[in-house]
């Protein structure tokens, strides 16, 4: 446990446990371990800044001249120890009086990053085994890992129940075929396990087996048990996009709500997360978030109340404005044309067309051919959100089922049935719409994309 | 939000946003939504047991004959309003005023489940879909949302970064080959991708790619620009092994410490995450523990020190009860004969031979026949922790590296590198301690394992 900043301690001030923490972190700011990110040399004094990467404040630390050996550089990972002190502008600064160099760092031997300089994205994404030593990566996985701490917190607070749905699955939920396929890689085990009248795709599960496109229906399962339950976890798609706003693998947060009846009482729950996400975030993460979006163009709408309006209504406003709606929905510059319509706040579009989405949803009960979704718009990537309420009519989900495959999730209407309705939110679309990030490539560690699998 | 019970109510006591709460949760409780789990009738009252899922406890309904119906049944969900009170026990009941049943549950249907029986594991496990319906599966989930719970708190109390590590991945990192291999199921995706000097395996992503056995190396590379990192997600092994401590998919937690130079500091960081688990588990989720292992069979060991014994010192025990080991370790049985030598305290296994364990685990600096290398053995279920310090010598990693895929790897040693040392745990085996439940199978929602994936 390593602290290496005079902010990290305040926020632990606050903190209950500070009486424990405390001598902690005074011993850990008299001898850091960190990485060197800058080095300016005077006369008789070196003065570095040192990050252990935790936070994105740094330690300044003074270096009498004969402490520094050549090794001493950018990039170079130190143990130091020291006596805390002011520096003259009266901030916390670390008097060396010993410094070991763990591991040395030769840019010219290879290392791709230079000091006092901003690398793009798209440069760093070249190494991904190494752009966490970046300030700006280093930020944003910092800011990713509060996001999902701070989900977890609004759900047990509100009494949500955890369930980490399967990654590997039978179902191919949205029927969109955009799917990736699974089997062992060993010869010798599917040889093993061969069985008559099977083929390779089914030998080692009995039938063929995907990667999830959505936890969905095994939430529908259990919230039918258990009240309200959620996921966060990892989901595929097997498309060919190389856009800024797709992933072969990205993360999706679940909820599945029991007893719920209405669109409205879902887009509570929704603008209710995310405000709860995007305060606490801004509280935890205030420097991590001016790192990587220094002007604040993110969309300051925690104060706002989210818009909503029906899809007809989206097709006039749009319509008004030359751009008519197709069978395919309402595309990406659509989507961001009404956000900028209501203002930059974000805007549920409630009411779809039934046959634009899934077999799954509630009919309407006063327009049979529309049903009871939502999406959310926001702006830097139009949609991060969408939901609906569920059809809970046995007969009507009868004739709308579209595989024999899926009798046990016809099954959950015939026994003990409720009402509920859900989401699905991305979570790399959040931190874009967060962090101002343009492409998504850039809002999680190891991203996943056609023809990029390195590591 | 629907909370059923008295406890949880007193739970919420005890939190700081009581004062919001409290009015939700009476409301609640005097208008609540859940499922017959008991029913009994008297002369002019029937008497039934409501649970809305969220906890243990069940809220006990009094309602006169005259608003009960016929399909007023166990297993049927209801929506009742009524006044509380007190029972002649003292205990918190609803007198109903209006009770509407939403979801009929007819057993002649169909229904697998029957009251005031407790089916075993290996029955209901046939139903998935429905399994969560019963006391046993609820409890052991919750618990399981409780333990994922206390993860996140205790590793965000101590400062560590939450890195998703990646599914997909072209390293197969143990080199046991047990692994399964992923392709786009659609043929039109992989004819459209197609490249010369491909095949359908690495068509897509440029190189065969595979589901994850571990984030280890992923976490090593932030670890190196961010400090103490963790993950806790899917794993998978695509072994034919149906036994009662495997499956095919399932959940590790990985963490990795920076500057750890020692096993007794890695060791010491193990001890104290498991005890933090433990006691905080027992103090959210009491009732859920007495339901699902009600004679407190599983080990109570939160207050014991963890043994430690050296992989030399655990063959001579072994040896002089008649159990000698071979060149594959320590076996199921000699491992649990070990935890009971030790009076059923987990015991650590330190200092393994060099060629048991994986290339990446640093030599012993006394013996490089041997390597810094740790396994946790518990009661019930033998390891359910393997762990070890890093090589961090870039010469002796690049004559141990198994493949020149490696190389980015390798990399990590040769700019500003520190020591690491890491562990990964089971969440399935630790819920099989906590719970003292026999089958894996039952700790986890879908269990997928050979010829079971249906869902």
């Amino acid at each position: 446990m390593l602290l290496s900043c005079y902010r990290k301690l305040i926020s632990y001030i606050r903190n209950k446990e500070i009486a424990r923490k405390y001598s902690v972190i005074s011993a850990v700011l008299e001898k850091p371990n960190g990485w060197v990110k800058n080095l300016r040399k005077q006369k008789d004094l070196i003065f570095a800044d040192v990050s252990d990467g935790s936070c994105a404040q740094k330690l300044q630390i003074v270096i009498p001249k004969n402490l520094a050996s050549d090794s001493l550089t950018y990039g170079s990972s130190v143990s130091i120890t020291g006596k805390l002190s002011k520096s003259p502008r009266g901030q916390l600064e670390l008097v060396a009086e010993d410094v070991k160099v763990l591991g040395t760092c030769v840019v010219l031997d290879g290392y791709p990053f230079n000091p006092r300089t901003t690398h793009p994205p798209e440069y760093t994404r070249q190494y991904l085994h190494l752009r966490s030593r970046t300030n700006y990566t280093s930020a944003i996985l910092r800011i990713r890992s509060a996001v999902t701490k701070h989900i977890y917190d609004y759900f047990a607070l509100n009494s949500y129940t955890n369930i980490h749905s399967p990654v590997l699955t039978s179902n191919d939920c949205e029927g969109a075929g955009e799917v990736f396929k699974v089997q062992p890689d060993s010869e010798a085990t599917i040889k093993a396990m061969m069985q008559e009248n099977k083929d390779k795709d089914s030998v080692y599960f009995g039938s063929k087996t995907f990667l999830t496109v959505s936890g969905q229906l095994h939430l529908e399962a259990v919230c039918r048990g258990m009240g309200n339950v959620y996921t966060l976890g990892p989901t595929f798609r097997a498309e060919n996009s190389r856009s800024r706003l797709h992933l072969s693998e990205f993360y999706m947060l679940e909820a599945e709500l029991a007893f719920c009846e209405t669109l409205s009482h879902l887009q509570g729950a929704i603008e209710d997360l995310l405000k709860y996400v995007f305060i606490e975030t801004r509280n935890t993460n205030e420097a991590d978030l001016f790192l990587v979006d220094k002007h604040n163009k993110a969309p300051s709408w925690v104060d706002k109340e989210f818009v909503t309006l029906t899809y007809d209504e989206a097709r006039q406003i749009l319509g008004k404005k030359g751009s008519a709606l197709t069978d395919e929905g309402i595309n990406k510059e659509q989507e961001l044309t009404l956000v900028e319509y209501c203002n930059g706040s974000p805007v549920f579009i409630v009411k779809w067309p039934r046959d634009m989405k899934s077999f799954y949803m509630k009919e309407c009960s006063e327009d049979n051919t529309k049903v009871e979704a939502l999406d959310l718009l926001t702006p830097i990537t139009g949609e991060v959100v969408g939901g609906s309420l569920r059809e809970d009519s046995y007969e009507k989900l009868k004739s709308k089922l579209p595989s024999d495959r899926l009798n046990w999730y016809l099954e959950l209407r015939k026994f003990g049935n409720i009402p509920t309705g859900g989401y699905g939110l991305g979570l790399e679309r959040l931190l874009q719409v967060l962090c101002n990030v343009s492409n998504i490539k850039d809002t999680l560690p190891f991203p996943r994309w056609p023809h990029n699998c390195d590591m």
